[in-house]
């Protein structure tokens, strides 16, 4: 049985999660945090989630570890069987990936610490954020999932970085980013009132009072 | 036949390229750099590389380019046949891009203006850099090549996310970043003494002063 490491508050970590549920496949959650040398000892760069596979070997990176997981377990697929199909899927995960996840996680610190981001790395985080607007306009179908007619792997991972752009991109910036992509926020919405999505969801804010001790100690400790 | 746009000055075109070649796979290449309509109109993000499908859709991002490449045309594979052996080489790939590649870029605009990167943005770039250095040390085999006894994307693909470590990290930085993870200078060596990677080295410095023209003008512009 497959077993995933980490946090219910990371939205990495949720997204494979989400994952292993659409499969229908087993698994066990190990809660587990960042910067501890039992993470490191399983994951190179010390990052959540990892899973260790049911042969016993360690998997990091969620990319990685959602294509591992269509490969080695190929019913109810996330991928079309088309390779076109199947680059227009990934392009629609990269794009969102560099150009709505990366920018908008360079803004976590200032909200967890309360602070305000500087101007500059705010204009670098909303150029960065248009270019993703632009691209995601023009590549998502919303008809009615998010590379067309077939759920795949981009609604899932989509749906995640979402979760990121709009805790942390839409409020620092005071900007409703996923609004201006037309269709994502009638998407996201019906991504939202899945089973699967509120199971998640529930298990995420049970997960944040803890979370956010962890993150508040960090930072006093990096104060002191 | 493949189309690949772009221009030999980037290594994500290189990238790319250096897997058609090793493939053994036709293809045309079509010179076009960043900020045109032209390229817009085919990159949904505006960048570079493009690759033109013999079915005549386009596709960027360079990683998807590569899976496309590899799933489309599996003679000559560049991926183990095992999914969990394949999931360590993208692991691999994954990393490099995360912790190698992308800070790395962030010195770029620095060392083409001729300008020192002020020390906040050298120290994080540091950090990230460490961390891939640890990770790719725990990871990588060079037994002969990057990930075990089969060559593989990975091995292209870290090859030239390198040329930007070496370029913009390690000069920014006075630090032989590769020197620091085991075995990864005699395999680089090794990778630029290959046919195909001297064939692209010999087109790359063709397009450089051409593409440092470029360059300087946006400078210029942005400085009017």
């Amino acid at each position: 049985m497959i077993t995933l490491h980490g946090f219910a508050a990371s939205n990495y970590y949720n997204l494979v999660k989400h994952v292993l549920l659409y499969k229908e496949l087993p698994f066990k959650e190990h809660l587990i945090y960042g910067g501890s040398d039992e993470l490191l000892a399983m994951s190179p760069a010390g990052k959540v989630p990892v899973i260790t596979t049911s042969q016993g070997v360690n998997i990091s990176e969620s990319s990685v570890i959602c294509d591992y997981i269509e490969e080695s377990y190929p019913d109810i697929p996330l991928y079309p069987k088309n390779s076109t199909e199947r680059a227009a899927v990934r392009q629609i995960m990269k794009i969102a990936e560099l150009y709505f996840e990366l920018p908008s996680r360079r803004l976590i610190p200032y909200a967890f610490s309360g602070t305000n981001a500087p101007e500059s790395l705010k204009n670098e985080v909303r150029q960065v954020l248009t270019r993703g607007v632009t691209a995601l306009s023009r590549l998502c179908k919303f008809s009615p999932w998010i590379a067309g007619e077939q759920f795949t792997m981009a609604d899932i991972y989509v749906y995640h970085v979402n979760t990121i752009v709009n805790a942390f991109g839409a409020s620092q910036l005071n900007w409703d980013v996923l609004g201006d992509v037309p269709g994502m926020k009638q998407w996201n919405d019906t991504m939202r009132q899945s089973a699967i999505a509120q199971k998640v969801e529930v298990d995420r804010l049970a997960n944040i009072p803890e979370f956010m001790q962890k993150v508040t100690a960090q930072i006093q400790a990096a104060n002191a």
